[in-house]
């Protein structure tokens, strides 16, 4: 299992709108963040920044992410999230969400 | 069990020795956060923004938080880490790092 960590920043105007999403996320959005082997997945909000952990349980995540990716559900859910925030400058090349490092874990 | 998210920054010529420090944490400090209930804990790092993560599995939060404040083994070990980070201006009053909320979770 490896965990990630990522950051995003919320349109102020749009973290109500957000958050109300995000209480009753889609069926089919939730299936297929499971079957992609993501589980344990939570956002928290502080001053206009989001971020995100989770725990990947799969063998392939980049095949996992792309298969994500590809679900017409997951797309359509995407329209609406992506433009309520604003990704990172120094995000890296094909991120949305940036990947933060883990510099501490204890079980 | 209860999900917990906190921020706080960390000085930008400090951030290396946190990480060496965090990567062979003290025993007793340690120890002391398994006695206080706090589970698969970890912290992330992304452009001088710390964020962490834990799951408190116990049943009064602020006695085992102050429980782990009147350690001696954690007091020393704060004494390294809190001259390395900046807690956020928005934090509540009696926080060093400043919690975040939780805007989503799915197992």
């Amino acid at each position: 299992m490896k965990r990630y960590g990522s950051v995003i920043k919320i349109k102020p105007d749009k973290l109500e709108e957000y958050k109300k999403l995000h209480k009753d996320i889609w069926p089919g959005v939730a299936k297929v963040i499971t079957e992609c082997n993501i589980q344990n997945y939570s956002i928290f909000h502080k001053d206009g920044y989001l971020f995100s952990y989770f725990e990947y349980t799969g063998k392939d995540y980049d095949s996992d992410m792309k298969k994500m990716a590809a679900d017409p559900t997951t797309q359509k859910w995407w329209d609406i999230c992506k433009p309520m925030q604003i990704p990172l400058d120094t995000r890296k090349g094909g991120e949305w969400w940036a990947e933060a490092e883990e510099v501490f874990h204890q079980d």
